[in-house]
């Protein structure tokens, strides 16, 4: 499945910087596939390894703050591996022109 | 902490009480502390058994259908548990009205 | 259509009620219909109305503050007014119990 | 400010990918500054753009659907334009090394 996460550290004053840099050091050490956007992560797997890593980078921000908010989108759907290349590569073949990524 | 989630089928046709009803049944049946509104259903507890409550409820939803998206919102906050009823009264208190649930 | 919506103020502290309290004066005052949950605000109306709302409060929280993450959920279906309400009872009549609201 | 939106048709069958790539041609030629990703599309402009944006998006996909569910993520942060590509270049520069985008 696709999963899109992100994680907002509440009360640790504007910058919240340090704390998302901790929280995609994890992610990029976990061996998931992975892509950062300006809003969140996406990462592709079985239910089981994307929310333990979500619940790791959760659990991380929760060690040093008060209070954290944490949204996930899940997409699944039976049967298509490798979604995470492939819904855009489909969305651009339809439209017949390279979209912004 | 508190989590709101809510599960769409996909390419189920665009009736999709009976999955929904699926779903609160599990819900109701968790003895996790809960409410539903017209959006979601918020529930309380710890990271562990709120996710299985979800990921159960997603499973059930799979297993009829090709595809879902769900989405699950957690507020966590140190030290407060049983805020489900606490954050509403507290916001009436500010107000100093009683609002509409 | 129905719409929930949640305003995170950040870098406020992690105490946020009085903030929030004000946006809910905001939605109280504003004659949509709406429900608040710990997690957010169900509000019903046309696309215009609600958007108006929400961009209302944003801006009321952006007044003070120099961050702040808003989410809006929308649920549009043709020719079903009064959802709100609707749908919590077709779910319940579904199941054949009363829920938690 | 920053956006990300992503919308649902329902109960148009399990594959969706026209009418997303309905939604792209959109934003494409808005003019607005975008990246989509797997699991939406983030936006650039103010309140007003943005939004128009989306409801031309969302119209379209109810003018031959009869449902859809429409979710938007704003993040807004006062004198912090041009953040689409700031924020993750921010985050790579503490970290130390190139994430995947």
């Amino acid at each position: 499945m696709l999963a899109e996460f992100s994680i907002i550290p509440i009360g640790a004053g504007s910058s919240i910087g340090d704390q998302l840099a901790e929280v995609l050091r994890i992610v990029d050490a976990s061996g998931l596939p992975y892509k950062i956007n300006p809003m969140g992560t996406v990462v592709e797997g079985e239910w089981d390894e994307v929310i333990r890593l979500v619940k790791r980078c959760h659990k991380t921000i929760m060690k040093t703050g008060e209070r954290a908010v944490t949204t996930i989108s899940i997409k699944d759907r039976k049967g298509k591996p490798n979604r995470k290349d492939q819904k855009v590569k489909s969305i651009e073949k339809r439209i017949g022109k390279s979209l912004k990524k």
